[in-house]
C-alpha cells in the first residue's frame, strides 16, 4: 500500500472528476494544471487537499459555475476589464493573464482586472505564465475577510497575495507567491497537528492580545473572534502597517478598477447563514522585458542578483540562502520522481469524489 | 527665537541654495519641492535634514551632477529606458514619472526604468504625481546595501522601497511609501537619541543574533557588521522571506530592465575608500484608471474601502485606525499653519550651506 500517487494517474483523475461535475473539456485541463502545479511545487495548502472543499463542493453547492462565461466588458490597447460571472476562477485567471501577456507582447505592458470570479488557485501559477513568455508577471486577488488592519482587531482584508514572477537565466523563475498576512490558516492547522503553539504576533484576538493556542485560534478565526496580523505583525513596532498597506493595495486593485465586491462583501455567507457566491476580484499585469533592454540581458542580470544573494554570508547554522521559487523548484525535482504523497484526510476526500462522480475505473494505491 | 521656518521662506532658501551649487532654474523647483514635500508630510528622515549630506555635499564631492542629462535610450508606446548620467535623482524621477503618466494617458499604462541615477527623494512624491493625474502610481529604487537576505547576515539589498499611490474620493491620496526592511537607519538614530533599545528582530549581527543596542547598531551598520532585517524579520518564523522577496523584486526592477548596477555595486565607496558615483536604478509605473471603469467610480470604491477599514473594531486602547497617507495628510494640516520645526543639528547645516553658498540675504529666525 502506497500513499504516493503518480502524476499521470492523478492528473487523469482530477481532469475526469472536474469533467464529471460539468467543467468543459478545455477548461478541465486548466483547472487540473493549476491545482496540481501547487502540489508539484510543495504548496500543499493549495493542492489536492482543496479539490473537494474549495472546488467540487462549491460547484455542487451552486456557489460557482462549472461552465465559465469569460466576458470582456471593457478594453483598451493595454487593459481589459473582465466579468467572470462566478465561473471557475482558474479558468478566468488563465484567460485573463493570457490577454495581459498578448497586450504586453504588442504594446509593452498589459493589465486585466477581473470581477465576479472565484478562487483562482495559486497566484504564482498565473504570474509564472507571464515569466514563461519572457514577461514580468504580477497578480493579486481579494479573498474572504481574514486580516485586521493595524490598530484594529476585526477580520476585514483577505489574505490578499501580492505575487510577482520573472524569468532568470537559471532553470527556474523567480516567483514570490505569498499572502500579505504573516501566515495563513493552513499553517496554523499544521501547528495544531504538530501540537505546537502559533508564534506570538501572527494572530490577534478581539481583546488586542497576541493569540498562540493553535486549536483555539482555528476556532476563533472561524467565528471572527480572531484575525490574522498583516506582514510585520500587530501594531507598528515591527512595521505591521506595511503589510496592512500591501493588503489594502491588493484589495483596491481587486475591486476598484473593475467595480467589484470587497472586504465584508466577501464572506461567502448570506443573511440567513446560507452559502452565497463569493464575487472575488483579481488583477493580472504583464510587462514585456523585450520592451526594455531585452529578455537575455534581463535574465542574466536577474540571475546575477540571485547568485550574489545566495552566495552572501550565511547566518551561523544556516545551510543555505534561497531565492524565491528555488525551494519550489527543488521540491519538484524530487516529486517528479516520487509522485505526490497524500495524507489520510485527502485520501478520504479523493475516494469520496471518485464514488460520488461514479469514476469506477479509478482505484487508488492506498486502497490496496 | 523660533526654531520654526515658514514654508515660503524655506522654499526660497532651498531653491536659491540648489541654484548656487549649479542646479538649473527649472530643476531647482523640482528638487526643492521633492525635498520639502517630505517635511510637509512629516517624513523627517527624507527632508531638509538630508539637504546638506545627501544632496549639497554630494554635488560638491562630484558624486552627482547638478545639471541633469535626461536621456531616453530606448522607447516603445508604453515603456522607456532612461539613463540619468548621475544627475539629480529628483529631476530624473520627476521626468520619468511624467513620461510614464503620458504613456498611461495615451495607452492605458506606462513604465519607465532608469539607470545611473542618484537619490530620488521620497518615492511617494513620484507615485503621488500619478495619483494626481488619476492614475495608480508605483515606484521603487535600489540603494546602498543594507538588508540581509533570509538566513544571511550580510548587508546586500538596499532598503528598496516598494511604493504605491492612487486617488480616492477623500481629500488625500492613498500613499504607501515604505522600505522593504522593517526599519531604516533614521529610526534607529531616533531610538538612540531617546536612549531606547531597537526592537529585537529588526537588525541582525554577523553572528546571526538580533541586535538591540541602538548606538552599537549605528556603528555596526556603518562597518557592515550589522544588517537590517527584511519586513517580516530574521528567519522564516514571521515570514521574513516575504520582505526579502519584495526587496529582491525592487532590486531586479531597478537593475535588470535597464541594465544598471545592483547590490554590492552600490556602496558609493571605491577600491581605495574614495567616494564614487552611486549609479542607482529606479522604476516608475502609471496605470490609468480611465482605461478600466473610470476615475470617479475607482475613487468612490477606493474611498469606501478606506472608510470600512477605518470604522472597523479598534484594539482596546487604540485611538483610531489609519489608512496609508492619512497620517501624512493630518501632519500637513498642522504644519501648513506652523511652518517646519527644525532641530539644532539641521539648523547648523542650513547655516553652513547659507555661508558656503554666500546667500547673505537669508537670516534664520533661530539665529536671533
Amino acid at each position: 500500500m502506497s500513499n504516493y500517487l503518480e502524476w499521470d494517474f492523478l492528473t487523469d483523475f482530477v481532469e475526469k472528476a472536474f469533467s464529471a461535475y460539468g467543467v468543459p473539456e478545455d477548461d478541465v485541463k486548466i483547472c487540473a494544471d493549476v491545482l496540481l502545479q501547487s502540489d508539484k511545487k510543495g504548496i500543499e495548502s493549495h493542492g489536492v487537499n482543496r479539490f473537494k472543499p474549495i472546488y467540487i463542493d462549491r460547484i455542487k453547492d451552486g456557489v460557482q459555475n462549472p461552465v465559465t462565461d469569460f466576458e470582456i466588458i471593457r478594453e483598451t490597447p493595454t487593459t481589459a476589464v473582465v466579468d467572470g460571472h462566478d465561473g471557475m476562477g482558474q479558468v478566468i485567471a488563465h484567460h485573463s493573464m493570457k490577454v495581459a501577456i498578448e497586450k504586453a507582447k504588442k504594446y509593452g505592458m498589459g493589465m486585466v482586472a477581473v470581477r465576479n470570479s472565484t478562487h483562482y488557485g495559486i497566484a504564482g501559477y498565473h504570474t509564472d505564465m507571464a515569466a514563461d513568455a519572457g514577461c514580468i508577471g504580477m497578480s493579486g486577488t481579494n479573498a474572504r475577510p481574514s486580516i485586521a488592519p493595524t490598530f484594529g482587531v476585526e477580520n476585514k482584508l483577505g489574505t490578499n497575495p501580492l505575487t510577482v514572477s520573472f524569468p532568470t537565466d537559471e532553470p527556474f523563475h523567480f516567483s514570490l507567491d505569498c499572502a500579505t498576512s504573516i501566515i495563513q490558516r493552513g499553517k496554523i492547522e499544521l501547528y495544531a497537528r504538530e501540537g505546537k503553539d502559533t508564534p506570538a504576533g501572527t494572530v490577534i484576538g478581539r481583546d488586542g492580545s497576541a493569540l498562540t493556542d493553535s486549536n483555539q485560534i482555528l476556532h476563533d478565526l472561524q467565528t471572527g473572534e480572531a484575525a490574522l496580523a498583516p506582514l510585520g505583525g500587530i501594531g507598528e513596532e515591527l512595521s505591521g502597517y506595511k503589510g496592512y498597506g500591501y493588503a489594502t493595495i491588493v484589495e483596491v486593485l481587486s475591486a476598484a478598477l473593475q467595480q467589484g465586491s470587497f472586504l465584508s462583501m466577501l464572506t461567502g455567507i448570506g443573511e440567513n447563514g446560507e452559502k452565497t457566491k463569493f464575487h472575488l476580484g483579481h488583477f493580472f499585469i504583464a510587462i514585456d522585458t523585450e520592451a526594455f533592454m531585452g529578455l537575455d540581458s534581463f535574465k542574466k542580470t536577474a540571475g546575477d542578483i540571485m547568485r550574489e544573494l545566495r552566495s552572501s554570508q550565511k547566518a551561523p547554522g544556516a545551510e543555505r540562502i534561497y531565492t524565491a521559487g528555488e525551494k519550489e523548484y527543488l521540491i519538484w525535482q524530487e516529486r517528479e520522481k516520487t509522485g505526490l504523497p497524500v495524507n489520510e484526510s485527502v485520501q478520504k476526500e479523493l475516494i469520496a469524489i471518485r464514488d460520488d462522480a461514479g469514476l469506477v475505473d479509478f482505484r487508488f494505491p492506498f486502497e490496496d
